[in-house]
């Protein structure tokens, strides 16, 4: 008999009661604490059956309330019962506060403590001592006790990563990575980022959706040794030889024991990215904690010479297919033959597929037709896919997972006619795209001190748009990396060669329109400053897709931002027109002329 | 008989001798912690004879080192005897790493716990006790118990600043901050800045060079009430009707009693900018501190329409003053004479003297020729001032106390011919300082955001510069205010309407030449946006003074770039223009013909 989700809450609700306990939160983490889950940990959806990307649910003995944020409120309506769920701001109501208005001094709030990172339990905790409560680590999460036809975690094996395109070996990385751990006065660090596991030992897999890794957890040691704790039977009988000296490949079930064996050693993790269990058990047999962010990120981030290679070489093939979707789109709309958004995506991602080094989308492909291009998160599969309708704006932003590298890019299409006012705040974004494209900049300089040069031109009307301009993309691995960005809020870290960020302002008129203009670009060394007195960086585009110049408006546009535009189309067609056929190829042809 | 450095020296040892220490540090503060120091508080000096505004000394029992930074190398070797003491660097030795690498364990290190502030008594007393060494508060400082002939305070009578140039009475500002020191879950808050009391209470003084304030530390509460600890000699017998309700003006005695009796007191105070005696007396009585910036900060620096219309009133007479002097220098120039920057500097005082309502400057006048320029502190007084030369560039940054307002402004001069690359670089510089006059931004937005569009033409070229772009400035207070900036620094204050601050970019070229174009600006509702979306904001001038238009090359400016200047150019002539007359008049025409 299926479980409903009546009966999920219910048998949650009597393992609270055996564990005396006063409430149980469900965040939609799994123990990676990663921004993609396999289907096997999606606890929140199978307590909830919420789909969203984002979410908290907090049972309490006679309620329960779901914390979904503003992308999600028809989401949930339409997914979450209400009569078993309050609906919550994720954002405007600060879950704790809100537990510890609803519970009596003397409370006892369970949670898994592998399923948040360690700076949310101390604050947790915290907070519910300040009112006479208590925090509970449950031993087993009642989900997974109840869990009736729990779908299997892949079995797919891991990929071993050729050296020719990481570039490095691991045993390289892992002796540079450990000299860093030392040098912050640490013995071992808690290797928790998945994709920092994986780029540390050239492994690839498929066990997350959107994100080519193995799970896996490991403790690095300052001598470059590494102790990895994964699922053996998923590794390739060649791994031990391809990750080289120095790694010790264990079960997952004998993590528990090595972090027991960490009595007097000072173990760096970072607490705002790695599981509360790991810490919390490693400290309690004796190790010493060192709160420090991830030591591999800032190392991965900086691509060596094979791995821009490959990035480069991979947004050639992901031009062309993305243009092949573009000319077909214009001949399909020429035709007056439309299609939903679901349709468009799929349609895309065929145009991909054609290439044997696809693996899968980099993240859900967002393809909003009209008004919902206005939600910069939009995705088609959370309700029906709309029809792309005559005379509108179509927008679509995707990316791949290729073996040499990772895409990401936002194309904003006429569908017919527009109107003046689209063409002007397309042209302003785009004037925001060229200004922190053709920014120069000192060694130092963060991503937060350019963020403004992308926004300039909406503010000097009024205008702005509510996300970050870039975020870092990985090789290979997570299309959303850190820990450098291009945003409005605080980040201290400086940009530097090889990092590869997007570049992609927008504007969103609710209800009627979205736009945005996403290329990824790469930080290399300036070129062509001849009385340069400080080292200076810039930026390179990676992506080669046309932009829609029917949506632009040329007389708001300087010479420079116009020479730009042409200079960026030319070597589009350079570069992938030799790859286009026959009408495709005319397309391409017009949609690079200059303007 | 006159006591040698070596004296004071052996005087302080024997007091360490007698406490037991080990060493004592002394830094350039006084007990209030600001950028200004009253001469009779100036022990750097004192034990050093080093007059630089930056610094700190540590005596050892056998050693003595003065740590002081890049701009004093030159001026610490003609002041400070090496055989007395070492020279070492402010900001790459820390100095008490450095200590304790001096010390043994169980060491006993003296400091004046008024002279410091609490984060760095917390920062010291962990950093020593880690070494088994401790940090000692002294009782009374050895220097004032031997410092023959120390020079008074001032006794000059406080000034009633009256409401129609505050705006608003001190008893709605106090009642103002005092609700927002509840909100913080306070009861107290410790006001230990200089301005913040006298702004609080519609004060002025002369207690301190260059800020025009009384001397005094105040205690405000929840209420609005506030105890003011003063010299209260020095206030005139109107004050208490003045200062209104609530106010109970003490003498500096009365302070410590003060403090011992917040006892259960919650007390609002900033470890950053109070001294730690203050703090930490008040905790000793059972006040529990909670750290937080100055409340009063934030307010102040948000110009009530009283202080804005002071601010503008006094950069048009500023703006004649400053003229006068550019006219007279040209004419000087032509005519074949020359002077030395302390002539220069004399000579611009000498116009503002003529305002009857002119105080005094508001910083040490940075009168600059040739190489000296590209020293961006530097100051005539600390070196035998140089005489300018023809064919080069001269650079003032100078300002002015007047009983309605305070200015600053850098003005870079051609004196004679100029080179190609002289003339690039400042207009390099002209089109920093335009782009951020023009920029608009939405409410929420820091100066740091906006600190590249400065910097971003300079970064083009492979150039940029070491310092902030903007300072906060008061009303009749310090011309360097916070919290609001604009730099590279991290900085989380939001600009808001009313703030003033600099907009100052620069170009320094070592040994030859500096460049810096500096006005002060207004923050204010963005005027003339028809559709926005946002709440904007924009800066708008409140200098009015030519900039040399001999210095800029027209090919290298946008037309947007030359309607600015123009247009500056026209605002400066119709609002000082009536002020001038006779050949200062054919000069400002000439100044300010469009290009």
């Amino acid at each position: 008999m299926t479980q409903t989700i009546a009966d999920r809450l219910s048998a949650v609700r009597a393992e609270m009661a055996k564990a005396n306990l006063d409430a149980f939160i469900v965040p939609r983490a799994d123990e990676y604490l990663g921004e993609y889950v396999p289907e096997r940990n999606e606890r929140l959806h199978w307590l909830t059956n919420f789909t969203g990307s984002a979410g908290m649910a907090i049972i309490l003995k006679d309620k329960a309330a779901i914390f979904i944020d503003g992308r999600y409120t028809v989401q949930v309506a339409q997914q979450v019962d209400n009569q078993l769920f309050e609906y919550l701001s994720l954002t405007d109501t600060p879950q704790l506060p809100w537990l510890a208005g609803q519970l009596q001094n003397q409370a006892r709030v369970g949670y898994d403590p592998k399923l948040h990172p360690l700076s949310w339990q101390q604050d947790a905790e915290a907070l519910l001592n300040k009112q006479q409560m208590q925090l509970i680590a449950v031993e087993q999460n009642p989900i997974d006790q109840h869990w009736q036809d729990r779908p299997a975690l892949s079995t797919q094996a891991a990929r071993l990563f050729d050296q020719q395109s990481a570039g490095r070996s691991s045993l390289e990385k892992r002796q540079q990575i450990g000299h860093a751990i030392a040098k912050q006065g640490a013995d071992v660090a808690l290797v928790a980022a998945l994709d920092s596991c994986c780029w540390l030992l050239n492994l690839r897999g498929n066990d997350v959706p959107r994100l080519p890794v193995i799970l896996s957890t490991a403790l690095l040691h300052a001598n470059g040794d590494m102790q990895v704790f994964t699922d053996l039977s998923k590794l390739p009988k060649e791994t031990l030889a391809h990750v080289g000296d120095g790694v010790s490949l264990c079960s997952e079930a004998q993590l528990p024991e090595a972090l027991a064996k960490l009595d007097g050693v000072k173990l760096l993790a970072d607490p705002n990215n790695a599981n509360a269990w790991l810490q919390l058990t490693a400290k309690q047999h004796g190790a010493t904690l060192i709160a420090a962010s991830d030591p591999v990120a800032l190392v991965k981030a900086q691509k060596n010479a094979a791995e821009l290679a490959g990035m480069t070489a991979c947004h050639i093939r992901d031009g062309v297919a993305v243009s092949q979707f573009l000319a077909w789109l214009d001949r399909e709309v020429g035709a007056g033959r439309f299609y939903d958004e679901g349709q468009l995506a799929d349609k895309l991602e065929s145009f991909r597929l054609n290439d044997p080094q696809y693996i899968e989308p980099s993240f859900d492909t967002i393809s909003a037709a009209g008004g919902n291009a206005a939600m910069c998160h939009y995705n088609h599969l959370n309700g029906t896919p709309a029809m792309m309708q005559n005379n509108s704006i179509y927008l679509v932003d995707s990316g791949a997972q290729y073996l040499d590298g990772t895409t990401d890019v936002t194309r904003t299409i006429a569908i017919g006619d527009t109107s003046v006012e689209q063409r002007k705040m397309t042209t302003l974004v785009l004037k925001g795209h060229i200004a922190l494209d053709q920014a120069k900049f000192p060694r130092g300089t963060t991503g937060q001190q350019l963020d403004a040069f992308a926004r300039q031109h909406l503010w000097q009307h009024g205008f702005d748009y509510d996300h970050g301009t870039g975020h870092g993309v990985g090789h290979f691995l997570s299309v959303h990396e850190g820990p450098q960005r291009i945003a409005k809020n605080s980040n201290n870290v400086a940009l530097l060669p090889g990092m590869v960020l997007s570049n992609e302002p927008g504007y969103y008129k609710a209800n009627e329109y979205g736009i945005r203009l996403e290329n990824l670009v790469e930080v290399r060394p300036a070129k062509a400053l001849a009385n340069a007195e400080r080292e200076m960086f810039e930026f390179n585009p990676l992506t080669l897709i046309p932009m829609d110049t029917r949506l632009f408006d040329k007389s708001l546009l300087t010479e420079a931002e116009v020479n730009w535009l042409n200079a960026y189309h030319q070597t589009v067609f350079e570069a992938i027109a030799p790859h286009m056929q026959g009408e495709d190829l005319d397309w391409l042809h017009q949609a690079t002329q200059a303007i």
